[in-house]
């Protein structure tokens, strides 16, 4: 009998009750908002919080991430959200409508930080962003974390960088007051956004090895060390094809298809998954921001000799009206010739060209290959001479 | 001395002004709106029509294509045109402003036809579109030339299928008639854009061997079967690596590309231009409509024996408001495995999608490995699945 354990949707229960039916129509005893406080990997048992138990032959853990919390005095009052789940999306909206917000504190600019920056002032809250760094979305080149701030900054948000956040309290002319090494800020709402880690407190406790990265060590199959027990997702590593290290990427699709491959493996079907290339994207405001592969810090720590380019251009060929602004950046190897990552932000195309990119990452292609690859022009989405190309070129000619 | 002989552009004479000057900056004796009538492959001289002869040691044959025409009684009249150089499009925009042109008739329903019906229609030129087969744009799968056809018709434009044409004479009401199978149809203007074939009158009066596709047979450094004669561009074959036959596909980017390549080997570099995939796209009002690699008929003929599959699916994830709708046909080989082609019609998308797939055809990945692609996930630009995966997964399930 297959078990589901865990949280769902914590919304009113509406989608939850839905899920439940899902789950006992496809014969599945799903044991939603369930907590699992430990795990017997000797007897095979789940021990629930309620003090029951439940048995298993294959057990999978999906326990995701957990959300870094810094650990300052105040980071539990209302009004002081992380964004995570559905149900913490749930709760910053109606936290929003029932205190009339009009101003956010968002603490952290990456991914989160950044889209919910985009929706809190669609919503028509002021939102000033305080940043550990000097530019949002520190992956990225700082050209490119320069024009998100340009971006940002045009659509009315705040950005303060280089500030260490100290407490939170009441406030006097908002609802909340966050102390900083710069001072204080006050808003009605505060957003914990500082990222996240591999949740393993299960794993851990079960002696299942963890890789280097802090996420479970799995097999191309997502075994884990222990016999009969899998992890997928966020929780797990992965194997990243460029840097050929296994990694902690927590993302989305990542979580999607490994969860598929260990369906297929448990339900008897032998399926490895080939692993990733690091592509990733957000949008923020009417900017496309993507990323593949490695950047320099990652390539050289993996071994490599990275060389980089960084052109401007647009997304469209020059000869076209409304040129939309693009920037691409490509890294490779000095000794090998190998393409191994880019960036790219734009108003259009961005994450088309990751995605070509990806694809060539996936292939092992050279900077040569990327050079000469044939992309479908025309000169409303690109020149003849693509902006893919032009960048090889110009990496090319520094290797 | 390097010459450069032929027309640069047909313009009022500014622009080609200027492009003389940089010719003769770069040391190049430009002879431009030179015709050239003759070559003499053994003394090495080229005849202009003004009787002067310019004597060469290498030759590089860059004559394009010439526009096919029906070779009916009135192709010849004021106001019927073809749309090749900038100078058609310059004399199309002139006669439009001079005689108020209420409304064009158009012939061929590929991207000359449809690219110009857009145009048209912004100008507020009503829009009438003949065509021999069925639907615009035969090389897509039907279904998406049904998608751009009814786009065609929300923009007011009339789209005549199977019509034969017969000839042109004055009209009545507007200042055209075209008498075709299906009647007479009347308009201010008509454009015939029945396509292109490589124009190798030169070639073949030199005696240079042509390939099966009808144009110049070149090698990997565009070479000809003459010493010291090169072709570049839309007149010269080009390796395809998917069917692994030589074709004649006349693309800018492609013809872009072969002259970079000759005139690295012309200046004493070798290189080889590794071939293309077949990667194509063009705009048609709000519509992204792109292609790579073989069709079904193409794979059949290579060999190949082809299965395929089309998804309708939206651009962005199906979370997110206003979704826009997006198609993408695979085709696959069902013996080996390998991705052959694709095609994809939509209102954002398309495009970035074929250009990751031309990636993939030009690293030769399988359709298992298309399914496993690690690409920029983000519900703005796609489904955690993206369409690419569930397209390849169901076509997967049909091998």
């Amino acid at each position: 009998m297959p078990y589901y354990i865990g949280d769902v949707i914590q919304d009113s229960g509406k989608l939850t009750a839905r899920t439940v039916e899902k789950f006992r129509e496809g014969g599945i005893d799903a044991r939603i908002c369930s907590r699992v406080d430990g795990i017997d990997g000797e007897a095979h048992e789940v021990h629930l919080a309620d003090g029951s138990r439940v048995p298993y032959d294959i057990l999978t853990l999906a326990t995701g991430t957990e959300v870094l919390l810094p650990g300052i005095p105040g980071e539990d009052r209302e009004g002081v959200f992380v964004l995570k789940s559905l149900g913490d999306a749930l709760h910053i909206k109606s936290y929003i409508e029932q205190t009339g917000c009009r101003k956010a504190l968002i603490v952290g600019a990456g991914f989160i930080g950044l889209e919910v920056c985009e929706n809190l002032r669609e919503r028509g809250v002021a939102v000033q962003i305080v940043n550990r760094g000097d530019l949002p979305a520190h992956r990225w080149d700082p050209q490119f974390g320069r024009e998100i701030l340009k971006t940002m900054i045009s659509r009315g948000v705040d950005f303060f960088p280089r500030v260490s956040i100290l407490s939170i309290e009441g406030g006097s002319d908002y609802r909340l007051r966050l102390n900083t090494d710069q001072g204080p800020f006050e808003g009605d709402l505060i957003l914990l956004a500082m990222g996240v880690k591999p949740h393993v407190a299960l794993a851990r406790q079960m002696g299942i090895a963890l890789g280097d990265s802090g996420a479970i060590r799995v097999n191309l199959s997502q075994r884990t060390s222990q016999a009969n027990v899998y992890a997928v997702g966020d929780c797990a590593e992965s194997f990243h094809r460029v840097s050929r290290r296994w990694v902690s990427i927590p993302l989305g699709d990542i979580a999607n298809k490994q969860g598929r491959i260990a369906g297929s493996v448990i339900g008897g079907v032998p399926r490895v998954f080939p692993g990733i290339v690091g592509a990733q994207s957000f949008r923020i405001f009417h900017l496309e921001v993507a990323a593949t592969g490695l950047d320099e810090r990652e390539a050289a720590a993996s071994g490599f000799d990275p060389v980089s380019a960084l052109l401007w251009g647009n997304a469209s060929a020059n000869a076209m009206s409304q040129p939309r602004r693009l920037g691409l950046k490509l890294i490779a190897d000095r000794a090998s010739g190998l393409l191994l990552g880019a960036q790219a932000v734009g108003e259009a195309g961005a994450v088309g060209r990751i995605n070509t990119l990806s694809a060539a990452l996936w292939a092992g292609l050279s900077l040569d290959d990327v050079y000469n690859l044939d992309l479908a022009y025309s000169p409303p989405y690109g020149g003849s001479w693509d902006l893919i190309h032009n960048a090889a070129r110009t990496l090319l000619q520094q290797i």
